[in-house]
């Protein structure tokens, strides 16, 4: 694994870089960072280059300063491709990546070879997010905006272990997904601003996630970039009978269950992660 | 003020009791215990006999075996009146209390004078409790009830006070209303088995919570008992306009706002919130 630091769109991004091949820009979600991708690019490495940043905020890369949402970071990673010099690549994502992938992909598509996701939030989801059976999953997403939250969670390194630890096992189907990592994901979190580098998201996508549960979303040309779901058939967060409207953003679907997983099928069964995206870029080339 | 230990119902009660007169139970909130009614206890010793317990979970006194929900609050406030050898009695709450004075009211009416509430939850919020705008003010409904809360809040002392007062403080117009007392209830809510006390009302309250908000509440006889309404001009967790349906609830209703406070109008406005307290309880003598 090479580690590198690239100065882009005004900002110092550490990168997480493997194999050789044609380009896939691996996207994480909250509460992780780059080394959430660590056993698919283990899987991947022998036939793509693996290219995995840790989004503004996150790891080691700069703090943003706020708001910083889902159009922001799609401008960041056009601004790694160029400084990667790579004119098009895949872009796998999940969470977090995942609402970043729609914006980049309408930013600039011509960049984009196609797009692989794993579960996260797109506009049909709707106002089924906040019905009121639904709220015991989503309060994360409004304590993670308020002004104690980075204080609370990083009160001791225990805490920020319990707090990202319990998504990291709630989220999940197999709960021990993330236990060789969850250290690694404590010392990360507790690095300086990260905390709130994280929630920033929550802060900047509030006002769209407002609007979407409202059923207020303006009606956006669907995306036509080749696009990949795998969604997971356990994700206590984002329900499988939620991909029902996917066919309203995405013009160009290929859509399936990932069974046997919950929130991280990047994680929790990395084997068949790694050849839904090989074959599904395998068939764009 | 004299601080009293009473048996009653199973567990050992803290009750602060002072004055001499008619009697009134003061009933508290979360997150709070006996001690958010010392200045409405002063202004008012002349004229009542004020008694103020910690409810069960809270403060001094015994924690509950889980679930632990206003109707059981109800059943200990009967064994204390009991136990105090009270026949009647007025009754004070707001929050938590307010939840507990509806139960209290319909299967003791005999037993009480009348009741006198600042803001508090009744079936007629309903749906509007959980609209997507009113989301980043009702997580915590949430957050109280996950095994990690405890063990989050309760870190460290500075963690609990850094919680505990960001209620205290978001909640009120007023925002220095708790501030002499603060330490005072970071001490209280550090002692072993307050917070998960605290908490248990949320995991008691939810099924109850959910059925409101999808609208699906059960219709209840009104409660016929004297009631006096008080609600604040700017409590941001439950706005005035809320009090649009509290006649479905009370047959016997006198509805004011109080203005220039936000949810803890005994602790903003002591000296408004006691002469109103007395001028109603001395109306039904």
């Amino acid at each position: 694994m090479e580690h590198v630091t690239i100065s882009a769109s005004g900002a110092q991004f550490h990168v997480a870089k493997t194999g050789t091949g044609e380009p896939l820009l691996l996207l994480h979600g909250w509460p992780e960072f780059w080394l959430t991708w660590e056993p698919l690019m283990e899987r991947l490495q022998d036939r793509f280059t693996l290219i995995a940043p840790d989004l503004r905020g996150f790891g080691k890369t700069d703090k943003p300063v706020e708001p910083f949402g889902p159009p922001d970071h799609a401008k960041d990673m056009i601004a790694l491709l160029d400084a990667f010099g790579i004119k098009r690549a895949g872009v796998v994502g999940h969470d977090v990546g995942g609402a970043i992938m729609q914006p980049l992909a309408r930013s600039a598509p011509d960049r984009l070879v196609g797009l692989f996701f794993f579960d996260f939030v797109y506009p049909g989801i709707g106002p089924r997010m906040a019905e009121p059976d639904r709220l015991k999953e989503i309060w994360y997403q409004s304590f993670n905006q308020i002004e104690m939250a980075p204080t609370l969670v990083g009160a001791t390194r225990h805490s920020c272990k319990t707090y990202i630890g319990h998504f990291l096992r709630h989220w999940a189907y197999r709960k021990d997904a993330f236990d060789g990592v969850l250290d690694a994901f404590a010392d990360n979190f507790m690095q300086p601003g990260n905390l709130a580098g994280g929630f920033a998201h929550y802060r900047a996508a509030n006002a769209g996630r407002i609007a979407m549960m409202k059923g207020e979303v303006p009606n956006l040309p669907k995306i036509k970039v080749p696009t990949c779901v795998r969604w997971a058939e356990h994700d206590p967060l984002f329900p499988y009978a939620w991909t029902d409207r996917l066919g309203e953003t995405f013009a160009n679907l290929d859509l399936a269950m990932f069974s046997g997983v919950g929130h991280f099928p990047h994680r929790e069964d990395p084997d068949r992660a790694a050849k839904e995206i090989a074959t599904f870029f395998g068939s764009l080339q």
